[in-house]
């Protein structure tokens, strides 16, 4: 593998070494934590990503590379069926990307891409130190966001920074993406498709340290608003139906189908016990306690397979509290409704001979000196878009732990290693001329 | 019943007779809409109940009778043991009372009593109408706390205010209060009960309209806070533990102990079917959809029967809650935690001949020609603070529907008719002489 894909056709006398390469990286670790500390302060969560596209748009300039906006836009993504439908106003939101420009041609072009925005802290007051203010304890920082995925997106800078330290350029163009909504909709990353350009492949930084992804689920946000009939508590077995209540029914119901779902698991989903999870992630019901509840919404998320399409799923989802609904008298005269707002997305499968994922392999191997497997992951990522329109996507990025938990962190070693890989990857997907 | 109760002692040659009450008090009736119609366009939910209080202290002194404040102090109140607790400030919270002054020595004092908070619309856009828009059609008027009880407070200022046309005064104080927080901890009526004037005996203007309420249950308060262990979703069954999940067992190991609560139904609580109501009332929980629910809170409403005390009935719930806990790994380490706040009371249980009730029922019969059945509640009311202080209390007041509920309202005639029994009572407890 080394062969084919370590020394590409493009690469004549000037190309540094892998050592050249991870020095290079490697002087930038403290720039990059750095980065990393101002991108974990801004608290990027939905609605609020603009302080964290302002690291961004530095960060792309200490690079060495100019950044520019790519502004969503709503009318041009509810157009496109591979956008999630989104309730909130995406006007003020922008990616920030930037192009490192090809010094030369013959290179295979390359999309490095990383998401800025961030799950909320789940409950801040479990957490050690506060989730918006990054803390180190040697080799960890700790906060939300920090693995999934800022460390990623300083990866990728630090990648580029360390190679344009030792005056390369790449032989295609280099497109660096911070992105916004990728934990919801997906929305950011595929604007970056529709206003720009596309290219011969994709890495996303994720944090997949020690492998890499090459197949992921689908994902079907459904929130499920459930009317009961209000009355006063103290006569709420005669006269009430309560919404409360009745979302648990409605759980039990969605559960029912999260296992037939991982009854048969088909590859490359086959080595998970249980690869489709249902998560009920949000509820709110009722306005008081001796007041029977009269609405209560559960805001569900479901995986798939590659291959079975949103649409079906929605319709199983659908099916599923239909049949809940219909066992119970109130319920069957008012039915809950199924509402989407996120994601509704299609998984994905790449083939073990993937081009991008085979050389990425060959990058980490010569930087870490181990082969990496190609393993599928339960989760979505934006790679998702890229593979849709014909550009193969693959995740590698840093070591990260408890993402989307309590006391989430990532390893700085390990951010750097990212770098170093991807900064090799570069070289050997792209090839570099002397700038 | 009449003979004992009807014509007291005090009343001289001037008292009025019922025809003449009862007509003076419905000479009241378009004045009596149009404070209804002010006091339900007042959204008086708990922390916002003051403009409601400005429309009652003009009541109270269009009806006559110079009102003043009684302020609620948290340290007094929480001092008290039949207090509930609360968590938020009570600073700002004023009962409107007034007293009208007792003309002449020899009768029997009385409180007249009604809150003006009203509890949330529960889901304003099933309503008919905006819900703090007051609506008439035909008899009834349409609004959130029209019949529960703002139509009640109206009936006791149409009887006084009916009564002074007539010239007369009573022969012993009657005190007028419109109190806040009924829907929540009754302080506002504790508050008036330690700040000011006892009385021989309590009517409550609330929603009984053919009878007369000498029981009630005592009602708890108890928000449940379940930690999950919170996660990607993609990995919830292998790494998470969703607390909104969580909740659902909790829920069912409450509905276990309302169950055996009601197996076993003392009198006056024997002609219920299911006279001990849980109710799941209000519901939080997770903050992200793809992130397993780090937390959960449910607000349980839960009623006890007199004799039982708070104290008892939230030792049983955590013991349910705790027992529930211990059925899994986690929530064994992680117990939920059991939190008071807002309703902890008793309930109680009149005597069927408490000279009160027998007065109010002699009056119902004079003005509406029929005798009314002495009735227990399964919900709680104010009257407890009053008989907890030895002044026995009873519940009479218009015909309303759907409280609590959508669409709540309350019918004008029975307004008036309340009005109307409130007057003929004062005449036959107090005694009236020429003013």
């Amino acid at each position: 593998m080394s062969d084919r894909f370590g020394q590409g056709p493009l690469m004549g006398a000037a190309t540094p070494s892998e050592a050249e390469i991870t020095a290079a990286v490697a002087a930038q670790q403290e720039w990059m934590v750095d980065v990393l500390e101002r991108l974990v302060a801004a608290p990027t969560v939905l609605g609020d990503e603009e302080p964290g596209q302002v690291v961004m748009e530095r960060t792309w300039r200490d690079a060495g590379v100019t950044p520019y906006d790519v502004w969503l836009d709503a009318d041009a993504l509810r157009a496109d069926p591979g956008s999630s439908p989104f309730s909130w106003d995406v006007s003020a939101k922008r990616n920030v990307v930037a192009t490192w420009k090809a010094g030369a041609t013959g290179g295979r072009s390359l999309i490095l891409n990383g998401h800025v925005d961030v799950v909320p802290p789940a409950a801040p007051q479990l957490w050690s130190s506060p989730p918006f203010e990054p803390r180190r304890d040697g080799d960890w920082l700790y906060g939300r966001g920090a693995g999934d995925m800022k460390a990623g997106l300083v990866a990728i800078a630090g990648a580029v920074r360390g190679l344009r330290s030792l005056g390369v350029a790449p032989c295609a163009d280099v497109h660096l993406q911070s992105v916004v909504e990728e934990e919801c909709t997906g929305n950011g990353a595929l604007q970056c498709l529709l206003s720009g350009p596309a290219a011969d492949a994709c890495v996303i930084a994720e944090p997949h340290p020690d492998h890499i992804m090459t197949a992921q689920v689908g994902v079907l946000w459904a929130h499920v608003d459930i009317v009961g009939r209000p009355a006063h508590a103290a006569v709420a077995s005669a006269s009430g139906f309560n919404a409360i209540d009745a979302a648990a029914t409605v759980s039990l119901a969605l559960r029912e189908l999260e296992a037939e779902m991982n009854a048969v698991r088909p590859p490359p989903f086959d080595g998970f016990a249980h690869p489709i999870n249902l998560n009920p992630g949000v509820i709110h019901g009722g306005d008081w306690a001796s007041t029977v509840a009269a609405q209560c919404t559960v805001s569900y998320r479901l995986a798939m397979y590659p291959g079975q399409t949103p649409a079906q799923t929605a319709a199983r989802v659908e099916a599923a509290v239909a049949a809940a609904a219909a066992t119970n008298p109130f319920l069957a005269e008012n039915p809950p409704r199924v509402r989407y707002d996120g994601f509704r997305c299609e998984g994905f499968a790449l083939g073990p001979d993937e081009p991008v994922a085979v050389a990425l392999a060959g990058a980490y191997h010569r930087v870490v000196g181990t082969q990496p497997p190609f393993l599928a992951t339960t989760a979505t990522t934006d790679a998702r878009h890229f593979v849709r329109r014909g550009i193969p996507a693959v995740c590698l990025g840093p070591l990260a732990e408890e993402i989307h938990g309590i006391d989430e962190r990532v390893s700085i070693a390990s951010m750097e290693r990212a770098a170093q890989v991807l900064a090799v990857f570069v070289r050997d997907w792209c090839g570099l001329v002397s700038d």
